[in-house]
């Protein structure tokens, strides 16, 4: 518990990395096709260039009348209209509509002039080809979408940093924009050290191992919104790591260095770090578990992170840091709360006050609904982490969970 | 109330098109680089082809020891031991640790021969360069990490249908597969019907729309790991319709018709779906709102699902049919629980008995937690749909809402 209670939470880390940042660190912009840019953060206004719909429309099948005609009309006492003719699909009308008269019209047909209300296809009979019979009355504008019910023309309809989804991507293609300035992702350089780490490639020598952080890392960063460029293995050596860091400072806009395990690796690390850039490190060590050796600095303008070597650790601190750190530079504007999902978990968890834990769990059916199954194993196993589907968050004042606590699960798969 | 009852639920109709199908309906599989993968359905069994770690390591920095020779050691009592070297990070180490000795090791290194526990170097007082003091006894394989603890040689630690998250991809890749096999997409053909309705690129002339919902739809497979095919839009006219249909059913793997609006397209578009093959129109009309007038077929083995021309429906029954229905052409094995935000409803909402309802909402933050407020507004107006974050499921046997209600939301940005 000591330990922990010198470290900083993650709220406050962040906040601490957030503010030291300039506003220059931002996106910039550039053009894509609109069909393209599914999942990507809007960079500019978009104002209607017309109204939505651009003509009053039907919303159902039936006739486009004057309301006041069908003012008392039952079944028992039907008003009659005459049939003047059908609205074409896509073909302006070419008929009004005058006291006593119907018009035909389909769902999304245009209301022909004269019109006020549409009386639908189940509520009339057909006379003859000349006349109906209307059963029910209509208010005025019933069953008609006006012009512009949906967006007015000059509407601010998406301000910049919303996330495109599948209806803004429709919506922006319905006011004809077919291509659109989003945020440029970032280049998030990402660095291995260690003597001992070879790339998946290559086969490792009797005392070596492949490298795995750079992959995990590269697909969360992907996942995340930004761009990985992978720094390859740079050993644990003063001038090798710093040139490589130096290099990416030159050329990324977010430093990730997953650190050589061993102490003397750990303080190179942190010395080119410091040496960088102004202010230099700003944190060391989070009160979390996994992660809690993470380093945060900033170097002129370009935020480092300096992640341990773990996997388990590098998706915790990717979704309590990098995330927002990725949604800050992509300037989006709201963040919605992180969806989960309610479990039970199966057995107690002892947890240490001070500290915010994050428990691997694999999620089980049951009668009983869903259960959360800890996964026990050292975070250093990446095999262990594949068979979690998700973490439990245990908060700093508690020492622990009882089995059979409901428990919110954030998935790896949706954030992390 | 009874025109929904004699519809069909959602899962019910789910059920009659997966059933429908046959086994052969099923993903190929194509080998990808593992960097690539990432999202992707593994299609190969993933065995181990040599043990995870490669070799004993320790997991943290200090002393490789024979424990015996810790036993009782304590700060009053410590024990004094001879060390004998370093082990360097990637090499082999070439000391062997006997009785009464001791060689220091970082995390991540090799134990070396004769040692069977690590003591830390907290635990420790270095003499000079040829003893230690040991304050504190090891057991045996105390922070030793077992050759194969994480995967033994020959072990499947990935099945055939797991979806692939970084962790998936930092593990093949610590395996040393740079590339894999995986389940091709399938090809979803979009065809929209309308003889109002324009591209995008259009200027839609005066009584005309620009096409939303293929674009819409196009994100959202795109999201759900299909491969839209845009194959444009169709006349509202027999002829066209059928060869376009029949077109996408000759080359694609899923076929999604936006039908036109009026009742003469509708009963086109159901004709030519009933046409197209055996067994034909299977589900025509579930009980949900939005996307009542779904309809769903398959013809020679094609799955083919008529969708309403508007923007929700589409987003709801991409998650409740086409979602699970590229799941399955994937080979996806394991299926969680949709993660979920919880809040509290703003205001009474009513409800249909016998009818699943899901309602758009907006969340906020107030005092007392996330409020989900209704986005009310038809569920043709594509930026009233942009203005929700997620919907709201009322299931069929609630007739309404109370306002304060806990519901739960599903996220747009999650799963639909």
């Amino acid at each position: 518990m000591p330990e922990f209670l010198h470290l900083i939470s993650p709220a406050d880390a962040l906040e601490i990395i957030l503010d030291a940042l300039p506003q220059s660190w931002a996106a910039g912009i550039e053009v894509v096709s609109t069909s393209e840019a599914h999942g990507r953060v809007l960079a500019e206004r978009v104002t209607a260039p017309h109204p939505l719909p651009p003509f009053p429309r039907s919303t159902v099948d039936g006739y486009a009348v004057q309301a006041k005609d069908t003012f008392g009309a039952s079944g028992a006492l039907p008003a009659y209209l005459r049939l003047i003719g059908e609205i074409l699909m896509g073909k302006t009308p070419t008929i009004e509509v005058r006291p006593g008269e119907a018009a035909q019209v389909h769902t999304g047909g245009t209301i022909p002039d004269g019109a006020d209300a549409v009386v639908m296809l189940e509520d009339t009979q057909l006379i003859d080809n000349s006349e109906i019979e209307v059963h029910r009355a209509a208010g005025v504008g019933q069953n008609i979408l006006l012009e512009g019910e949906d967006v007015q023309q000059g509407d601010i309809v998406l301000e910049p940093g919303t996330i495109l989804r599948p209806q803004e991507i429709g919506g922006v293609m319905a006011l004809g924009m077919t291509s659109i300035s989003v945020a440029v992702s970032p280049r998030v350089g990402i660095l291995s050290s260690g003597d001992e780490v070879v790339p998946p490639e290559m086969d490792p020598g009797p005392a070596q191992v492949r490298d795995i952080n750079s992959h995990t890392l590269s697909a969360l960063i992907d996942r995340l919104g930004g761009n990985p460029i992978l720094r390859g293995i740079v050993p644990d050596q003063h001038d090798a790591l710093f040139e490589a860091v130096k290099q990416s400072h030159h050329e990324d806009d977010l430093i990730i260095i997953t650190a050589g395990s061993s102490v003397s690796a750990r303080d190179i690390t942190g010395d080119i770090i410091q040496s960088l850039g102004k202010p230099g490190v700003l944190v060391h060590g989070i009160s979390i578990k996994p992660g809690k050796p993470t380093i945060l600095a900033v170097a002129d303008d370009i935020p480092l992170i300096g992640l341990p070597g773990n996997p388990v650790s590098a998706l915790v601190v990717g979704a309590l840091i990098l995330a927002p750190l990725i949604r800050r530079f992509l300037g989006v504007r709201r963040v919605l709360p992180i969806p989960q999902v309610p479990a039970k978990l199966s057995v107690n968890v002892v947890s240490q006050a001070g500290r915010e834990d994050f428990l691997p769990v694999r999620l089980q059916k049951s009668e009983e609904g869903t259960i959360a199954e800890p996964v026990f194993g050292r975070s250093n196993l990446i095999f262990t982490l594949i068979r979690a589907d998700g973490l439990v968050h245990i908060p700093s004042n508690a020492t622990g969970l009882s089995a059979g606590t409901e428990v919110m699960v954030t998935l790896f798969s949706s954030e992390l």
